[in-house]
């Protein structure tokens, strides 16, 4: 089997091969964390890079694919993908009781187009809100074209929220079921990075940090509002994370 | 009210002083970790620092009270701390099931003593071993005096375990109903540290990471055995943490 991941994607998918007696390629960027293409090399997965900047990822992706006769498993526009990811929401809200509102990350759009899934089915009333980094707003700008829009390779600390475009099955249920996108700062990422170590003790790497940081900046009003928020990710190199905390930290 | 701390306890004397609308004052060592003096300040303490390497610290400490006219709480020598340091134990059985062995880390003795009084209250089998740093024996000798016995002061990163002795209502406790006391040192306790960062995501000091250190590094017999650890305290500065965990990480 075949995926193109920043890291996380291609860890699951990696286990999942080896699990079932195959054995996964995997397409990562070359400025992936070094811990996730470790992993990912642990898991057994065999890891072909590429430059994210001058790529094109999905270009790529068949093009390896028909070379090596290999079926793609996306890492987000897939229906199981999405459905899978949306158990995020079921068991937090089986946790954690009703909410008013859940703010979910937002990379190629599978955690959110599953999680909003789930929340409207359970209570159409929840508000469900996705957060990207302001330098990539490849799914505010779908949501106002009707369509999947390519946006420039955004640099941002938030490595698996870097892909150009969200994906058409979740621009779909993102469009159905998602009431906002919003944008987030690389610097209110280190923020809610810091806040998670140094409160909740707790190690979220930027793009699993980005939900939390539009609470924490004030993009979502949460005055008197149950609310959820997903911590999609703990890969991030030591010394990266390191640095990035201890300059934010006081 | 006066107390004596590294650190942690003293964060739970000012939270429960100012809630209780009287106000704490806190020895603390002068190379504690900044983090744990701010968050002590943070809730309304006065920190007095002292020097741990040249001060004995219950001299300190009656002095201190005699000349401000405080009762002292002290950190880990006192029955309604051993107690409610017993709870640990009793949330981990209750959530995780009967174990075979409990692991519990040991600065002055507070923590082990209430975790294994309830251990052996509601399971005699379940064998209960106490980790204090390699550098610091102040409970091995104990047990081997049948009396608290004061060692130096170690150098060791694990600073919630400094203290030169354990306590006498710790030591009896200690005697009637811990197994085992091993020690281990700085590098293991960074592994572990390590490996909580890489694999559970979570932030844990060096003091709280002593236990786990204890198994990771294959100085209890875990083979087939099910084994509960205790993670007491993730109050490390960021920078700190940094240093320990780059350095270690692959």
């Amino acid at each position: 089997v075949l995926t193109t991941s920043s890291g996380n994607h291609a860890q699951a998918v990696a286990l999942a091969a080896r699990l079932h007696g195959t054995t996964a390629v995997v397409l990562m960027p070359e400025d992936a964390p070094a811990n996730k293409r470790a992993a990912t090399e642990g898991y057994g997965a065999e890891v072909v890079t590429f430059d994210r900047y001058t790529t094109d990822r999905e270009e790529l992706t068949a093009q390896v694919a028909e070379e090596r006769g290999l079926p793609v498993l996306h890492a987000y526009d897939d229906p199981h993908v999405i459905a899978g990811q949306g158990t995020v929401a079921l068991e937090l809200l089986e946790d954690a009781g009703d909410l008013d509102v859940l703010l979910v990350c937002l990379g190629g759009g599978g955690l959110i187009a599953g999680c909003s899934l789930t929340a409207k089915a359970l209570n159409p009333n929840l508000a469900v809100v996705g957060v990207e980094p302001a330098e990539r707003p490849a799914a505010r700008r779908a949501l106002e074209a009707g369509e999947p829009v390519k946006v420039p390779v955004a640099r941002t600390i938030a490595d698996g929220q870097q892909t150009a475009s969200i994906g058409r099955r979740n621009h779909a249920l993102i469009a159905e079921h998602v009431d906002m996108v919003v944008g987030v700062p690389d610097d209110a990422i280190v923020d809610a990075m810091t806040f998670l170590f140094e409160r909740v003790k707790t190690v979220v790497e930027p793009s699993g940090a980005s939900a939390l940081a539009a609470l924490l900046s004030g993009q979502v009003d949460a005055e008197g509002r149950r609310v959820g928020v997903t911590l999609s990710g703990g890969n991030v190199d030591a010394a990266r994370f390191a640095s990035l905390v201890s300059r934010a930290a006081r």
